[in-house]
């Protein structure tokens, strides 16, 4: 039985609450569960040197935890000096999949920042922070057309992201912290609002998997995530 | 005239929420006006090697900003590779004004962490994070006696913090964002539930200040605490 | 058609030289094409602080390039002072696929370090490094096998691995440079050589991709991985 | 009794030796007691990029202290990698301090870089940096106008700062080490010549103190900072 | 006796492989006995900022070595978030050794760095980096007076570097690791192919040299170079 | 003709001030002409980690340069984080200088700490750091046998050093700034009292240098010792 009587293929409560801070263009406090991200896209008139005078647009992401968002509490990684390889892999793996959904050069030279910070921890934080970026994302880039600062929004549409595995021979959607400490192999998803994929990470943490054991992950990732693109669409329907 | 029709002795509305997040030992929201702080305090059973074998405690702190925390984002320390000076400053400043009122002696040989980390910044971070941590520290005192890891919780009494400054030559309590970018002198107090202090620090950030300006700003200093004690002792009451 | 008119489904010439430096346990220079990678297997008789007195051993891996491994020279990590995003997600990815297949409390407690160094990169220099490091890490366990430290060798088999993309609607296996550089989707597979999984890493670096394509490309990484084992399993014969 | 039958509100003996070394536009070793700090002052025909084009100057420090200034060896901070918090807030106090006195309107776009390196450090070797450095300043401003570079020194007046504290219950003024160690409250007080603050720091190192302590440091540091402005205009005469 | 019974004035068997990889515009692998150095040539239509505009070239180098080319196995610098003192000391060497070497006015604005990364150490790695890089140094120049970017190669002839020492007594030419450690005196000596010279270092391990000796090692380097001198020759008449 | 009418062979006037400062064991103020170098010996009873429980003692140096002691200011190596490369190449030479005339084995286990900070710099910073640290070290050996704690200091004898150069085709010892500046051939040699060598650089900063000229050199250079060791001695006399 899952923590929650929750089915195998169900995933957490998810919130996403907009304007969560006054000051960023987009910032929405994401929840899967006891997991919350918060989710904050900066816009900057402005490119990256290697881009600039290409009239294209970039979108990037920052990946932090706060020391405390854990059941330990862990270094801070300004303290210690620099972010570690966890962190510099989840931020990787955000910014390329927000930038799967937008037109770069529909953008011009304006570039968004998306800083997704951990304030507490119970598994799923990359997928979440991805989840709620979208959304943050999307708000900004809505304030850019409010402004006549863009003539549309350059988002083809949403990026949604959930992590599957299985644990004990079972496949998990959306695992917790309990979940994916016990995993046999662990997997996010991260996919389209059209169910096309952009990225597929699976990891064999025990046992290596079989292609059944693969296509059953899939089918609950495809499904985890129609419920979440629900969670976006009602989050800025509002 | 203050912004929200504010006297000049009067602090923002203040809040504090405890059990913040679900890990910490204490974990409190620290809001004054805008400016949101969460301090969560973590207990290590163990001291930094210097102190070993001395039966001694240790208190300490640590500060950060989101990077969008403010108007503009700020690069994210962990990424530059370094906590600049002001952090640094902050941070020694709170662990200061927390182990004022601790007896280490008392605590054995256990450590308390405090991180205090902005999510929204409108000016005064740094006294509402003392202010905030003094709560949170108390709740994982409160934790290790219930516990019986500790006989007594040895605070002293609890310790409080507010910023006043000098606008246009009016003397004001709690200065917000605005107000603290106009001030000519920004000071820092931090006191006692006694009325005593812990530290002064105050600067003239324009012209320098005389004998009297610094008597009144202490005076509403006093005031300003007396008034976010009450806060604290009502959270605690909770 | 594919450069030296290569079969969609075909892996570039394969060659590896065991013994290629005196010095380390285990020493293969891996070459897929002009991709080549030193991977150096060290043995120490010593776990990590974190290991110790449990009894068991660990396997970690370390990736660089030489600066002038590619077509322009790229700048030296240990003289910017750290190493890239890349850098650290490619040696996470190797380490974990080597400790896939092997027993670590068979070990005991001993620690292998396999380093990877690119000589030279024509594309896919993570999935060779994971390729070679198989056989170089087998040859240092053969090694204390025969020393007498080790009963048995305590890989439960060979780890293999290989990119596979699509470009231009059409998928390939082992993909090169040139291919690489104009792929829609990007896709690296570690498998064991019963053909079960251990990771696999799909990123759209174009379009999203559909299930088919991922089961197309799944087809491929696993032809050209039985390939590649062969190759692993004669240079081990020699 | 103090060390050297000093009065409770007697500064150590000072002298301040300009042109102490030869190539620096201003450079004066001040000596209180056996504090001793080497105060260099750089002018350069530039400022820092975001004060370009404003026509603006600016007024810089920055603090160290050599490995062996003291009793026992302290790590040097360029070998440990990183300038240590302590060093961070002493470098900022010293160049506000600086820039208090300072119109930096009037001096075009010049920046001065005061370099406080102490020799010997026994107690206030903060306070003594900021009192030499006025002086350094002052000289390289004198040189400024001397060659035609600015029609007048930009300097509203000097600046001092004197260290004053509380041990055994006694307010005491200038303190050096062995009283500093013992010292319950420990405060840095920085004035103009004119007797108006610039920047009050007091700290509790043991007990908190009370408003009338607070006065009566207040008391001695304006004493003491008399004296100090004297040797100041002796050695500027000269 | 010397190890493979060389004589005490003969270098060990040199190899310069010419064109090692495939991308750099010289790439040497250079073979001193069992020390293997590659040397990568790296050319950039660019200069230093602080060369910008003056019509001359820069020739540097960068020095690494593979952590396991040694017998046990080093940090990778890399990792360890530095350059050690012993690197930096090596790679400032090799780079004015090359620079000695070429009439920098003739070169225009054009920089060339050399890589120098050790596969496997036995001594003399910093020498035969030099000899080696020589080499790539020229194809490097070679190739861009083919392409019509230079109208005459800009060497003014070759460098080459050995080492020597007195071990029991006895002066050797181009010490093996084993010989360098029981070396009392080590030298290290880069001269022009006209016999002048443009380096001479040479260090008491043990016992402090002699003039006497320290003409014999003289006299041996000579020797040695001469050597090396005509394995350069060679390698570029290829 | 040189500055100050000095002749080619003739050492610039040199002054060696003991116990400049008052802590350190050993506190040599050493000066060669215009350039100061302040040398600081600390004694620790403990050695590195790598010579625990090996009864065997340790000498190091590290050496540093004040950022006004030139012409121009200097960025601080704490700032920028990191000691440059010829900071470590000039305190590993300082070092091994030191250690060739001390017996390791007769200290115990003590570790000895030189440094050296340059006050102002007007060429032969390292030169005259060697011939300062050497009688820095004797007086900290010095207190070590009046406490007992040495029976006998373990100094064989002192170190000294001395840069000579080839300007405009004359050979000269002990080079002030503007003649280093100028010079073809720059030459540090480090000595012992005897006359033997410990330590040769020579380096062609222009035209390479025939055998006659290394001879030339290294006659002023044992001349220049002779005129510094009659210094040291006196020095240590006193």
């Amino acid at each position: 039985m899952r923590p929650n009587d929750r089915a195998v293929d169900q995933v957490r409560p998810i919130k996403m609450t907009r304007n969560y801070t006054a000051y960023a263009e987009g910032s929405v406090l994401v929840e899967f569960g006891n997991t919350k991200v918060l989710c904050n896209a900066s816009v900057e008139e402005n490119v990256p040197r290697w881009l600039k005078g290409k009239g294209k647009g970039w979108v990037t992401a920052e990946y932090g935890m706060l020391p405390r968002a854990t059941h330990t509490r862990n270094r801070r990684e300004a303290a210690s000096g620099k972010q570690g390889g966890r962190t510099m892999e989840i931020q990787r793996l955000i910014a390329r999949s927000l930038r799967a959904v937008v037109d770069l050069e529909a953008m011009g030279e304006i570039m968004v920042t998306v800083d997704c910070d951990v304030i507490q921890a119970d598994g799923g934080t990359r997928t979440a922070s991805i989840s709620g970026a979208s959304v943050a994302m999307a708000d900004a880039f809505q304030k850019l057309v409010a402004q006549g600062k863009l003539k549309a929004n350059p988002m083809k549409g949403h990026v949604s992201a959930v992590s599957v595995g299985i644990v004990n021979g079972q496949g998990l959607c959306d695992l917790e912290y309990v979940e994916d400490s016990a995993a046999d192999t662990d997997m996010n998803v991260v996919m389209t609002e059209e169910g096309k994929m952009i990225e597929v990470q699976g990891t064999a943490e025990g046992e290596p998997f079989s292609h059944e054991e693969l296509m059953e992950l899939l089918a609950l990732a495809q499904k985890g995530i129609a419920d979440i693109i629900e969670v976006q669409k009602a989050a800025l329907a509002e």
